[in-house]
C-alpha cells in the first residue's frame, strides 16, 4: 500500500526524520536514457529552503541511484533510488513528542498503528514527496521521447486567482505563479500569514500536453479516477477538479459540450479527458491545497495520554504548502500518464499483432 | 481493470443494451445476513424513469443472485448477481451509429479500441452503475451490525445550493435535494433545461457515519485517494471535494485545522480524514456532476468516418444525472469504507494477536 | 481471491450446486474473433458423463455470452459467460451434511469460514473448472492469430508411464491418453480401482507451441513462478514440474544445461523457460494430480459437531481426475500466456516507440 | 512485476554487480519488536563463501534498515533493507560480455530487454536472493509469536536421498543435510562434480509447522498454489511438490485420503493442504533445484551478435545451489505465510465483529 500504478509501479520508503527516504521504479522499460542530472534538477525544484516562501530546513536532496541503471540505459529491472536525509533536527519535536498537531496524520497514525514516531510526522511528512519526485523524474524521461510533457504553476493563493495560465512565467518565478500581474499579491498573502504564525492554502494547476487518445482504462481504473487519486492523495490536497469540473456542475449541457471538428476539440471544457479516456486534447487539472497545518499559534489539542492541551508548535515550516506542492503535483501525474501508456498497449488485437509482428 | 477495491474487490460486466449486466463482489467474509429485498430496494432508488426529472427509459433493474449466498447467508465465496435489460431499443440509437455524440466517451472508445458499440454507449453507459449500486448494496449489509451509515442529497442545481443538509428530506425527496427550501427553485431549472431540450449539472453531497479512526492505507491507498478514484470514475463527475475542500484552499491555517478535545474534534473542516486516515469523524464529500451531455439541440461533431456533421440526438435521457448519480455515490463509499475495513484487519501485531487469541 | 492474472484478467463465480457458475474475462483487446462453437466445444472436451472413466452426473454445460462481444468481435470490455447447473442433485449430499470427506476440502472450508456448504463441494468442487475452461477458450482464441498453440495428455496413470508423447492421438482417446502402447493399461487401472469402490491418481502433460522468446516477468511474476501457481490450484494437484524438473535434480550440469546453436537450443531439459522468462523453444509441464478423493469404501473421518464416524460416500464421480484435469490444465496454460503476452508489450522502449509510432 | 504477496508485499531491487541490493517490505503490522541481530543471522545462513561447497565469492552481506522502524519496533510502514556488494569483481565477466551462459537467463533477457547486463547475470543472479533472506526474516519475526515456525534442509543431492528428516541436525550441517547417514555420500557427489569442473542438483525440503487452519484465500489465491510460485521462482527451481505429491499420482484413493479423528489427521499424504487451505497439519514441500547452470567445461553457445562459439567459464560459483537454496525456501515460505496470515483477517463476520469489538 506504499506503492502506486499498475505496470509502471513505484514504491516509496522513509520517515521525515530517519536514516533516508527512497523509492523503487519497477516496469520501466529497457534502453530508456537515464539523465541523472535532469533526476536532480527535478528535486532541485522542489527541495526545501530556497526563499523565504519556504520552510527553513534544508535538505540537499541528492539523489543516488542504487540499480535498475547500466552503462546510462534502464535495463528493465527495478530503479532503486535514494536520498540520505542530512538535516533531521529531532529535537524540534522533543516538545510535541506526545501531542497530536492539529490537522496533521499525528491523531489518526496513533490510532491506526498504536505507535507515535513523532519525528516530524515520520512518514506522514511531506518530506515522502521528494521520492515521488525523484519517481517521476524517470517517468518524464520516458514520457520525452514520447513528446508528451507536463507543466504546473499556482493559480490561486489564499484567494488571489490567477487570470492567466503563463507556465513558462511559473517555471522561473520563485512562488511559481502563473500569473506575473497577480504574483505580486499572493505573495505577500504568503508573507503575511507567515509573520502573524499563520499559513495559507493555495490552487495547484497542472496541464499536461501530447497524450495520445486512448489513456485510461475503464471502467475502475479510468484517467481521471487515477489522476484524482494520485493527486488527492498528496500531502494537503483535500479537492481535484479535471477540466472546468466546479464550474461545470452549475452550467447547461449546451455550454459544456464539447463540439469536435477534424481538427479537433472547438473547445476543452472537459479537460482533455471523456469517459475515463484521453481524448487528445491538453489535459487540465486544478488541485486545491489546505493551508499547511504547521502554525505557531496556540491551538487546542490532545496528547496521546489524552490530556487536553494549548500548545504552540515550534521548528522550520512552509506557510504555503501550495507552492512545492505544484512539483509533486507534476511528478504524480508523469508517473500515471506513463502508467496509462503502457498498460494502453495492447488494447486491440490489431496492436498486439503490430507488435509482434518482427519479436 | 473492470474491478475495485483490494480485500473487498467487485467487478462489473455488461452494456446498455446486451443482454445483461452485473457484478462479482469478491472478499465479503462469511456469515453476512444477504437481505435481497434491501438489495433490491437500493437498486428501485437508483432505477430510470420514476418521475419526470428522469430519463423515461424504464428498467426494472430486478436482481438476482446467481452465488455466494446459502441458507441466506454468505458463505465467503464470490457473490455475482445479474440484472437482464429488458428495455433496450437499439433503434433509438440507429441515428447515430457513426457519429461521435459531443460529451460522451463515443470519439474515446472508437480511438481506443477501433470498435463503435453505438448501443447507447455499450459500457461507458451510466446504466452499468445499476451493477454497482447492487454490489454497493452487499457493502451496506456488511458495514451495517458494524453501525456505520451513509447518506447522500443532492446540494445543488445549476448553481443553486443547497444551505441546509437536511438528509432524511432528501431521501424522500424526488430529486433527493437536501434542503427543502431550494428544492422547488431546482426543480424549475432541471424542467426548464429539459424543455429547452438541454440539461443541467449539479453537486451530490456523502455523508458517511459511524467510521472508526484508521480506516485508509498510507501511503498510496489512502482513504480520501480512493475515495476520490471511487466518484471520480462515475460517469459525469469532474470534481471531488473532502470537507471543506475548496474553501480550505483560501483559508488561513488558524482557520482550517479542527482543535481536538476529549470528546472529539471541535471542527470537521478536515471531512474526517486527516493524512489520508480517517479520524472517527463524519466523512463528508462533495461530488460534482457535469450537465448530461445527451442533449437535443443540434451540435456540431464528426463522424466515424471522419466527417463533420452537424445533428441532434434523439432518445431518453435524463436532463440532470446528478439526482441519480447521488445513490451511485452511496455504493461507492460503501464499498471503499468496506474494504478499508478489511484492510485496516492487522494494522498492528496486538490487534493480530487478538484476532489469533482463539483460532 | 477468484481472479487469476493481471492485465488479462478473468475470475470466476458460483458452486458445483447453486444457480450457476461462470466467468468474466478482463482484458481481452477489442477486435478478436469470438468463435462461440469453439468455446463450446472446449467445454465438450471437459464435460462429464462421456464414458465409463467419467462421473456419470451429466451437465451439458452450455455457455451463453452475455457481454463484451458486439457483432462477433470482442470490444475491448469484460467478457462474462455463464452456464447454469442443470443435473444438481443436492440430495446425494443429504447423507454428508455434517461430515468432512476425507481428502476434501470440507473441513478447511468449515474452519476458514465457519459456514457448511454441504452441495457437493459448493464452490470447492471441480464443477468450477468448466468456468475455466470457458476462460480458458477466449485465451486460446487470441493466442490463435499468433500461432501458438496449447496440447496435452495423460502421461500416466496409477504409475504406468507413456514413453512417447502423441498428443494427436491424446486429442481422441477417451483417457486423453498420451502413449497408444499404455492406453489399455491405464484403462484397466482406472476400471479396476472404480470397481474396488476406489480411485487412481495421474499426470497431466502440457505443451505450449509457439510462444516467443521473452515471456515472463521477472522476478515475482515468472512465467514458471505463475504456470506453476496457475496448475497448482487446479483441483487435485500436488506437484508440478517444468521440463525435466525431478530429473534434473539428479544431474549434473554438463548434462542438464542445452546447449545453444543458430537455429536454436540443442536440448530442451529446461522445458522452455530460462530466468523465469521463455526461450522461444517448447514449454513442457507435468502436472500431478492425486486420486479423486471421492470413493465408495469406509472411511474415517470426523463430523461438524466434532463426533468420529465412520462412513462410506454414495454419488457420482470421476474415478480419475486427472482426465478431465487436462483440460483444465490447458486452459490455464492458454490463460496465462495470453497474459504474460499482454504483460510483454512495453519491455523495451524501442518496442514503445513502434507500437505508438503511428498512434 | 518485482514484488511478491498482497497484504504483506516486499519487493527487491539490485543486481549482482551493481552497487547494492536490497528491499523493502510492506504490510508488515505495527508493534512488532525487530530483531536485528536475528536478520543478519538468517543472512549470514545464506551468505556465500563459507564453505568448500560453496562459491568461492564472499560477502559480509551486511544488512543496514533504512525505515520503517522507530525505537526498535515495526511502525506500520514500509521496512526498507539494503546491502551494499562488496566484493562485486566485474572483470570476473569480461570473456563472457558477449556471451550467452548456457542454462542461465542470459539469453532470455537479452531478448526480453534488448540489453546485455553481463555482470554476473545482473539482476537474474542468485544474488537477489539476500535480500528475499532480509525480507523473509522479518516475516519469519511476526511468525514467532504466533508460535509458527519454519525449518528446511536438503533431501536429496545428486538422486542420494534422505531416508529420514532431522531438522535440527540439518541446521547444523554444512551442506544442511537432513540425513546425517547420507550426508558423506552427498558431500562426496558435490566435490567430486566440484573436481570434475561439474556442478549438482539437489532438493530442499520445507516444514511450517504451527500454522492454524484457513490459511489460503481460495480459488485464484491457494496457499499450495501460491507456495508454489515462490517457491518455482527461487532461482535453479524446476519442480515443487506438495506434501507426497509425486508419489500421490501413483496411489489409490484409498491410500492417498487421510483420516481424521478428533486429535487430527492419522496420515499427512496432504502435506497440510486441503482446498488450497491450510488444515492444521505440518507443511511439507520438496523443491527441486537444476545442477548450478555455471560449470567449467566447455559449452557449445551463442554470443549477442548470433555467432556460435565454445567456451569455458570462469569464476566464482556454488557446486550445488541447493545448499543455500533451502536458506531461501524458508524465507518465501515465512513470507508467503505471513501474507496469508493478514489476508485470512476477516473471513467471517463473527471474526470482524471480535476484532472491532473494542476498536
Amino acid at each position: 500500500m506504499n506503492s502506486f500504478g499498475q505496470k509502471l509501479r513505484f514504491s516509496t520508503f522513509g520517515e521525515s526524520h530517519g536514516t533516508a527516504i527512497g523509492c523503487l521504479v519497477d516496469g520501466i522499460p529497457a534502453g530508456l536514457l537515464i539523465d541523472e542530472a535532469f533526476i536532480q534538477s527535478e528535486l532541485d525544484r522542489r527541495k526545501p529552503g530556497k526563499s523565504e516562501f519556504e520552510t527553513a530546513r534544508k535538505e540537499e536532496d541528492k539523489v543516488e541511484i542504487l540499480s535498475g541503471v547500466f552503462e546510462g540505459q534502464s535495463t528493465g529491472t527495478p530503479i532503486a533510488m535514494i536520498i540520505y536525509n542530512t538535516n533531521q533536527k529531532s529535537k524540534d519535536y522533543s516538545n510535541i513528542k506526545d501531542v497530536f498537531r492539529p490537522g496533521h496524520a499525528d491523531f489518526t497514525y496513533f490510532h491506526k498503528y498504536g505507535i507515535r514516531d513523532y519525528r516530524g510526522g515520520g512518514r506522514s511528512s511531506a518530506r515522502e514527496t521528494a521520492a515521488r519526485v525523484a519517481a517521476g523524474a524517470i517517468a518524464k524521461l520516458m514520457l520525452r521521447p514520447l513528446d508528451i510533457e507536463i507543466f504546473s504553476g499556482i493559480s490561486d493563493i489564499h484567494g488571489i486567482k490567477a487570470e492567466k495560465f503563463d507556465y513558462p512565467h511559473a517555471k522561473n518565478s520563485i512562488i511559481y505563479a502563473l500569473d506575473a500581474q497577480k504574483e505580486e499579491a499572493q505573495k505577500e498573502a504568503i508573507l503575511k500569514a507567515k509573520n502573524s504564525h499563520d499559513s495559507v492554502g493555495g490552487v495547484a494547476r497542472v496541464l499536461i500536453k501530447g497524450t495520445p487518445v486512448g489513456l485510461g482504462q475503464p471502467l475502475y481504473y479510468k484517467l481521471d479516477g487515477v489522476l484524482a487519486d494520485a493527486m488527492m492523495g498528496i500531502n494537503a490536497v483535500k479537492a481535484v477538479e479535471i477540466g472546468d469540473g466546479i464550474l461545470s456542475s452549475t452550467l447547461l449541457g449546451s455550454q459544456n459540450n464539447d463540439s469536435i471538428r477534424k481538427d479537433g476539440f472547438m473547445s476543452n471544457h472537459a479537460g482533455g479527458i471523456l469517459g475515463g479516456i484521453s481524448n487528445g486534447d491538453d489535459i487540465i487539472m486544478n488541485v486545491y491545497f489546505k493551508p499547511t497545518p504547521s502554525i505557531f499559534q496556540e491551538q487546542k489539542t490532545l496528547t496521546s495520554t489524552n490530556e487536553e492541551v494549548d500548545f504552540a508548535l515550534k521548528g522550520r515550516h512552509d506557510p504555503c504548502v501550495a507552492i512545492r506542492g505544484t512539483v509533486v503535483c507534476e511528478a504524480m501525474a508523469a508517473l500515471v500518464i506513463a502508467d496509462m501508456l503502457l498498460l494502453n498497449m495492447g488494447s486491440s488485437m490489431s496492436g498486439i499483432r503490430k507488435y509482434y509482428s518482427k519479436g
